[in-house]
């Protein structure tokens, strides 16, 4: 079933308000079999959203918008879309007690344009939003089914699992089941490279990459009438993914890599500690996201200095003034010196030039040296990164988290 | 000028990637002047593509699309673009060139597929794209123009200020000029309610309040002959909005709180140490995202456990049985023997239960201490914050950068 997003508000188009509900309606109706072919956003103007509603009638069967229900003179979607469809506007009496009820409670009057949210186009069905004021509507027509839901998303994402996900429910006939792989250490145009027999000869399962820094995912999603032959079929093209890519796959779920790393780490029951220059505390930052990390992650540094280095890690002035700050040697003593100063079972370094400044023909912008010492092995690499002071921090990062998973897994050479 | 952003990409339409490319083109067009319209989403189908693109040609003046420009077999949109305007493709050496120097400064062999971003639709202009493989197109056809970004955002938002920005100049027939006022500690309500006479009478200069976490922004942009005019008329708004918020303006610019703090600390030549709990590095990391900051930035020290506050702060063992991690007391031995480790000129410590678990009823989750010693003072102040594990962290961070800035400027009481 063909399925249109239409929002609506001026706030999306001066760039003032960050469209988070498409992405979270196009999710549940992926999951839930439908295909989303468009988005449309239009601002609260009645001519052009009622081009959009039309234009989107002519495409697809099911439409949901989200927007312009509100109290004010500007919110007209149900209007426009009554228009449409021929409808009356016709007061319900439910929701203009709902309304009253909703201000007393909050000891506040109510203004009159309030009660604009108490009209409902004649034959269409109310959906009730306990969140907040203005409720949403259902209306089939012919084949076409438009839901319209409010804009503020705890609104909107509550009325979804209430109102929306059960309609959806009675719309679909297919069952649709997805898995992902993510991978990192590989580029996506090489992942695409090893997988392009499958990718197309694709119909019944489709396969799809997606790029993040340093990961890629990729996710297979077959459907049809029972999970037993979906899964059948998934497990088919799950084994050639497996053989391809082996190792590469860091996780058969939609997680991070540095949430597949915390977890590792906290499932295994090892303790890390970290020493940073160049990243600031960005790794250690990252594993903190991590709910119950404070099991795993026990300490990190951050060293900035030079000074800091010697005196918070022991890296010998020696070391320094001869190999410099960034260079193999200083990422050993780092991550070994941080091994015995912290006890843990995984220590990791990183030093190297984040820029944009501070570069040499030498030693250039992007040069960074990752540490990791655990299991009495320590593993030094070197990375020359491209990009903005913070993608090289980034980068850098996946490759703290690509090494950590390395030793926990007892994969380096 | 009419404008409609194009986003393509079936990973927007499945919901696995959250479009901010509009967000951020939407802000710039609007700040620039430009009405935007429309955006329009749609997959990486050419057949959906081609008729968005020949609707958008029938309403807009100026369309800017994102996405669909990589290596792989799904990017399709110039070849799109290129068929609509009956133009044909042309590979380009310079391109060549430069994808071969890429690969080879990687170390990595190039895939025969990247060649795919090295042809242009004849007549079309070839924008740079320094921090990624596919450039930009632009074409100009009658009254419209087109121009073709690429998705990931860091590339995009380069290519906007490189090459779009200087075009937009171009395009536009009057003077824009934008000022912006960055406050923290006051709520976006406030803010609104404070100038709600100018908002309500607005007309030229527009005005705009923005909220970002622990943020909120007064965009004031007015329009004009000549930047003479425009600017007197700036200045007697500005006058109004400093008078009315005083020292909650920490920045007449778009800058971020933390930025603004890192960059007064290396204008007055300060240094600064961090000792962080809860917030794992988060405030550190965030410093080392500015650049040049090694001259302010020494030292980090993430704090997690117990052993660690005693180890590397000499929090005293009583202290933390008595009154717990996550007290007074602590917050103050943390940064007061950070001052004494460190030497550096200012001193902050974090910690707190930033949950999901962990919290009691004397301690909930999301009770926050920050402590900055500075100048010879301590200040400690205790927060309580609603929200996920990552907002608890983001809001402390936050109050971390404030506090500091209130010691730089002696304004603790």
């Amino acid at each position: 079933m063909n399925c249109e997003l239409v929002s609506v508000g001026t706030e999306l188009l001066t760039g003032d308000t960050l469209n988070t509900n498409v992405m979270f309606l196009s999710k549940e109706l992926s999951i839930n079999g439908f295909s989303v072919l468009y988005h449309t956003t239009v601002g609260d103007n009645p001519g052009r959203l009622k081009s959009v509603i039309m234009r989107a009638l002519t495409r697809s069967d099911l439409i949901i918008t989200t927007g312009g229900l509100g109290p004010t003179q500007d919110d007209l979607t149900k209007e426009t879309i009554a228009e449409i469809f021929g409808m009356e506007m016709e007061q319900r009496p439910e929701i203009v007690a709902k309304l009253k009820a909703f201000f007393d409670r909050r000891g506040v009057e109510m203004t009159e344009n309030n009660l604009r949210q108490s009209y409902v186009p004649k034959g269409g069905v109310m959906l009730p939003n306990p969140r907040g004021t203005a409720p949403g509507i259902m209306i089939k027509k012919d084949d076409k089914t438009i839901i319209m839901l409010p804009g503020p998303p705890h609104e909107m994402m509550g009325m979804y699992e209430d109102c929306v996900e059960p309609v959806l429910h009675q719309l679909k006939n297919q069952l649709v089941i997805s898995r992902y792989y993510n991978l990192s250490d590989i580029g996506e145009s090489t992942v695409e490279d090893s997988i392009m027999d499958i990718i197309d000869r694709q119909d019944n399962p489709t396969v799809a990459t997606y790029a993040k820094l340093g990961e890629v995912m990729i996710r297979l999603t077959a459907n049809g009438d029972d999970s037993e032959t979906i899964n059948a079929l998934l497990d088919r093209y799950e084994k050639v993914i497996i053989e391809r890519f082996g190792s590469h796959i860091f996780t058969h779920s939609q997680d991070s890599l540095d949430v597949t790393v915390g977890k590792l780490l906290m499932e295994k029951g090892l303790t890390v500690a970290l020493a940073e220059s160049c990243t600031g505390g960005l790794v250690a930052s990252k594993l903190a996201e991590i709910p119950g990390i404070s099991a795993s992650l026990k300490m990190g540094l951050v060293t900035y200095s030079n000074e800091a280095k010697m005196q918070l890690l022991n890296v010998r002035a020696e070391t320094l003034d001869r190999y410099g700050a960034v260079s193999e040697q200083t990422a050993r003593e780092m991550c070994e010196h941080l091994k015995e100063i912290s006890g843990c079972d995984i220590t990791a370094s990183v030093t190297g030039i984040a820029g944009p400044d501070g570069g040499t023909p030498e030693k250039p912008v992007g040069l960074v040296y990752v540490g990791v010492c655990a299991k009495g092995k320590t593993t030094i690499k070197k990375y020359l990164f491209e990009g903005s002071r913070k993608i090289v921090q980034l980068r850098t990062a996946n490759k703290v988290f690509h090494l950590i998973r390395e030793a926990i897994l007892d994969k380096t050479e």
